[in-house]
């Protein structure tokens, strides 16, 4: 109640037993209100949900989410539960149950039954994200208000028994806040429905899939979890790949994939520029992209070498990767990416700006963030305090930066696999 | 010198123009001193480190750091200066050129040139951390100060013109404080002495290493970084192999295996259990485990299941993961964790923390860390700020935890690999 009172929402609160609640008129049933509803959210106990819905349907309320568990997911009883839902619900739609509930930050809509004390929530961004695990959403969203990472919205599937993945992707490929849409999965409601629906939207608007329950243990703790039954993971990853779809392998993974799909300008080829601070990581990287095969580390030529030479310090390196060494200013990022752009001898610009060295602002994500129009740049950053509001700052100028080097390098990977998918097909 | 004046020592600044500096009395030459030195830090640019270290030897200092770089890793002309410096330096001990510094907490001695504001220094703690690129250790460490991880000392390396990875080796091996060694490496000074030596150490103490420079441009990358010249990798994953260390592919996986080596009890076999409060993380933990083959998901008997049944919630699932749920509260980790030991039926535990179910209190880790003494346990929790808060106290109660799943599997995965490389040999 305290969360949906943020919006601009008509809020009507029923409870049999209460006259007001949080100074809100309460109303003994949904009978009573006499107004239209939009939305009903029942956070009653399972066996209590079954005559609500009834009672919602009966005054023709458009949408419920359903919060509590202890349906499908818990065996026979629930599922015929589940079915009876089905059969009272009418025309009114219905997310859940066992839902974390839905969050929208463009009208304040925020269902999540979690107080903000226990998850803070993201705020406005471009990424819709849909997850059948509401634990992991939960602590996912919790990590993304963290870094200061938005998200155009938040759906909780859970049970699946209505509004699914498939009405969930259709919705997001047409929001015009959404630039990418990240899925948690467990189960494919209609995994021939989403393979096509997949192939039309993704080539548009970036999707990634984390599909769990890959192995057998996995797949047994799923369908303990959400009541999904999954199927084989060979035939999923070839449908996933059909499809034009992203797959990560684990929650974190998904974020940070989409964010680099929703942020970053696709790559026009695979050659790219390592631009660093600290050598050490630079070496990480340059073995990360070389052994993973997927970009190519750009060979500079000598012109564009002795540009770099006149703009770094004496002992830098302006071999690829470019080492600014800790000795570096915000003006050497600036005019060594310059140079690169101007090169044209590289197609992205994997960017390392761990805040150590003393010489370096808290405005280098601005020096670097211009470029980002101009050329794919993935900004990496290690350490401590200062790094969460330097991926801040990168956050709010719409580039992605990644608190350890191989998930930046991951997500540039992604980004000129789905430039080129995108070319192939 | 803010920064050493911490200590306990006897500081002298050396300075030919001053006559105080931060108040205290400066001395134009080395000679002038008229005490025995332990250790000179010299902080002046490279063209003047030659003769300062002649003075030094002349004056018959103990040891000296050489922070300037601008040495071998620029070419010919630099690596000639540390020629002559071998020459004159006489019995004295040399750390650098290139280098970071050292940092022991154990009496203060910080010779890291970096200030607090930039790099946070690590609390007192277990493992010793050696690394030849500075800037990619001062961002660890301004991690590890971050989540409150301790090191029981720092050595930046450097160029390597005296004190190498192997004679530090064999210091923290007889360091009663140092529970693991995790090394950063671009080249191997002598590798048969590394190879023998950590032969005879990592049954007794863990060793972890990342030796970057895998690839070809990484080797290139690392040449120009540190002026290290770099074998072929296939060679040197054998030799690492045959020496029984562990080898960490990121900078920031050379920490995450450390600590879990560091603190947790080696496993006695391979069969694990996943506790965890979030459906969607377990089954992640699960498809993980399974499809790596190194732990194996531990199959729980009737008997334990039904003994589980009565301590969590009716709709929790007892089978292998064992979730919790988000409805869970602190005692439901104790019981479970309390009958999963006594079962005998699993080897280790992989417990998933997330603080985001409001029944959970910030005194879990102290309820599970109770455990650790009894059972290997690996925690992993995500989410944001508070997830800061719970890995500091599990780092104080000894227990490694991981802001993400995937780093908590594989330190697991580690732990047993290092507990049966021990038995076998």
């Amino acid at each position: 109640l305290r969360q949906v009172r943020k919006s601009k929402a008509r809020i009507y609160p029923v409870n049999p037993k209460e006259s007001k609640i949080e100074g809100l008129q309460c109303y003994r049933s949904i009978s009573e209100i006499g107004e239209e509803i939009d939305l009903a959210i029942i956070s009653l106990p399972a066996q209590h949900v079954l005559e609500t819905i009834k009672k919602c349907a009966h005054a023709d309320v458009g949408n419920a989410v359903i919060i509590a568990g202890g349906f499908k997911e818990t065996g026979e009883q629930g599922e015929k539960i589940e079915k009876q839902i089905l059969e009272v619900k009418g025309k009114m739609r219905i997310l859940g149950p066992n839902t974390l509930g839905i969050y929208f930050p463009r009208n304040k809509i925020d269902t999540v039954f979690l107080p903000v004390e226990r998850m803070q929530r993201p705020k406005e961004g471009s990424i819709a994200f849909i997850s059948q695990s509401g634990a992991a959403a939960a602590t996912l969203m919790d990590r993304l208000a963290l870094y200061g990472i938005g998200v155009s919205a938040f759906v909780g599937l859970g049970n699946k028994l209505d509004i699914d993945e498939n009405e969930c992707i259709d919705y997001f490929a047409n929001d015009q806040k959404t630039k990418a849409i990240c899925i948690y999965l467990e189960s494919f409601s209609d995994p021939k429905v989403f393979v096509e629906r997949c192939k039309k939207i993704s080539r548009k608007k970036p999707i990634v899939v984390i599909k769990a329950g890959r192995t057998e243990r996995g797949k047994k703790a799923a369908s303990l979890h959400t009541g999904s039954l999954a199927g084989s993971d060979l035939v999923v990853d070839g449908a996933l790949k059909q499809s034009g779809v992203i797959r990560a392998q684990t929650p974190n993974e998904l974020i940070n994939l989409g964010r680099a799909l929703a942020y970053t300008i696709p790559p026009k080829g695979r050659r790219v520029a390592i631009v660093g601070n600290a050598g050490g990581f630079c070496v990480t990287c340059c073995d990360l992209i070389e052994s993973h095969g997927i970009l190519k580390i750009a060979n500079l030529s000598p012109e564009t070498k002795s540009n770099l030479k006149e703009v770094v310090l004496p002992f830098a390196s302006v071999e690829n990767p470019v080492d600014l060494t800790a000795s570096s200013v915000d003006k050497m990022y600036k005019d060594a990416i310059e140079i690169l752009v101007e090169s044209k001898e590289v197609d992205c610009i994997l960017c390392g700006t761990s805040p150590q060295p003393p010489g370096l602002t808290e405005k280098l994500p601005e020096v670097i963030g211009k470029y980002a129009k101009r050329i794919p740049i993935i900004a990496y950053l290690v350490g401590g305090r200062e790094v969460i509001n330097r991926i801040k700052s990168f956050e709010k100028l719409g580039v992605a930066a990644y608190p350890e080097p191989e998930s930046a390098v991951k997500a540039l990977e992604v980004a000129w696999q789905w430039a080129k998918n995108r070319k192939i097909e």
